[in-house]
């Protein structure tokens, strides 16, 4: 693939319109490409080993534990998302990240981090952006467990889900696929598997959307977004900031 | 106050060992000082005029509203941090920022933050850390009120700050200043004031903590972390990782 073409370059783009340099210097951050199975942890909550990984193909969940054995997953990183910087600059990881799918995905090493950073040094302001995003995703799911009832919340999240594929091109307003069981949604929605289901046919029988058979269909897009009160600025996509 | 005083300083020197042209730099950052009075948002949600500010003295909350009227508090700042980083590299504004006590705080411009960057890379590094941590901190609010009961929330809350403040030299193992209403900690935990009432009161009998007269006092330190199942490692508070 082009590094043109991968999911992180296309993010990016959204932030800051990339220069031949930058964008050899992302290539480079595809260099140590490495698979891994689904529903085996790449990362483990106070591992000291610091690795991060630039996705390129595939799901994960990032997830806490908490001491009763309860887990909430904070949450899903789709191609083009970074998937434990915050365990590259700490000295332990703070969270779990464990593939939904079968991944594809290339380590980044801090040296390679700061190196990039010293000469590109957009670079490092684009990385700020997607950590901002990444922080900006973790305060809706905040207020939404917090705030928002069981149907806005889930509507809410597949709606921030497709805006987050369709930016890497693996998504339209017509829906997306979509690997996520019910069981993961729930631990991510703070409900119960049960309680998903309902919510899910609730949102089919209104019209509004379906969530069947791994894709996520939407039928009445400016319908979700009204009952959601989905509003798409804290994803920043309006092309880019910096020329 | 010298610039190895201040508290943005001491919050980034537990990250980076930081060279006297980083420190210029820095320094730099707080040029343009101004005041806010509490109560008067900063920074409002969908405001399009980009600004954040490094908080100098005072502590202020962001929070976000939604469609119904109710309104979820992310986090409280205190000095040191950073307000608004999100609002500058995006758009729009997707928060607000409200002032809860009177507020020191200096403006920053993204020109300078990437100048900053271009002349100091390592402080790009820094300011990603800084960012990971508060994102860090959010994860823990989400877990919080997906997962821990009201105590726990309250008691890694009441932690958080502390350590929070300690790294910047205003607060110890015994206890913090801490200007916050109980219907602010309500609006930030998810909780009515009547019941974070009960709660500190409950906290208090079991000679755990108290929290009167606008100062957080920790009277059983190990046993409040235990009872939270507080871990600092999230805050990453170990000394400088670059040297």
């Amino acid at each position: 693939m082009q590094v043109q073409d991968t999911p992180l370059v296309r993010k990016l783009g959204a932030f800051v319109a990339l220069s031949d340099p930058e964008l050899e210097i992302l290539g480079r951050m595809h260099g140590r490409p490495r698979s891994f199975p689904a529903g085996v942890d790449m990362v483990h909550e106070g591992q000291v080993k610091r690795s991060a990984y630039v996705l390129a193909s595939g799901w994960v969940c990032s997830y806490k534990t908490v001491a009763g054995g309860g887990r909430q997953i904070v949450d899903f990183q789709v191609p083009g998302d970074f998937l434990g910087l915050r365990s590259l600059l700490f000295r332990t990881a703070d969270h779990n990240i464990e593939p939904v799918t079968r991944v594809e995905a290339s380590e980044v090493l801090i040296s390679e981090l700061i190196d990039g950073f010293t000469r590109a040094p957009r670079l490092a302001t684009a990385v700020l952006w997607a950590a901002s995003r990444d922080e900006a995703m973790v305060v809706e799911h905040l207020v939404s467990i917090g705030r928002r009832n069981a149907q806005e919340r889930t509507a809410h999240f597949l709606l921030e889900l497709g805006a987050r594929l369709t930016l890497v091109g693996l998504g339209t307003q017509e829906g997306y696929a979509c690997p996520l069981s019910q069981y993961l949604l729930a631990d991510a929605l703070g409900l119960s598997a049960v309680h998903i289901n309902r919510v899910l046919r609730e949102l089919r029988e209104a019209g509004l959307m379906s969530f069947q058979k791994g894709r996520v269909e939407f039928h009445d897009f400016a319908g979700l977004v009204a009952l959601a009160d989905f509003d798409l600025a804290y994803l920043d996509h309006d092309g880019p900031l910096l020329k």
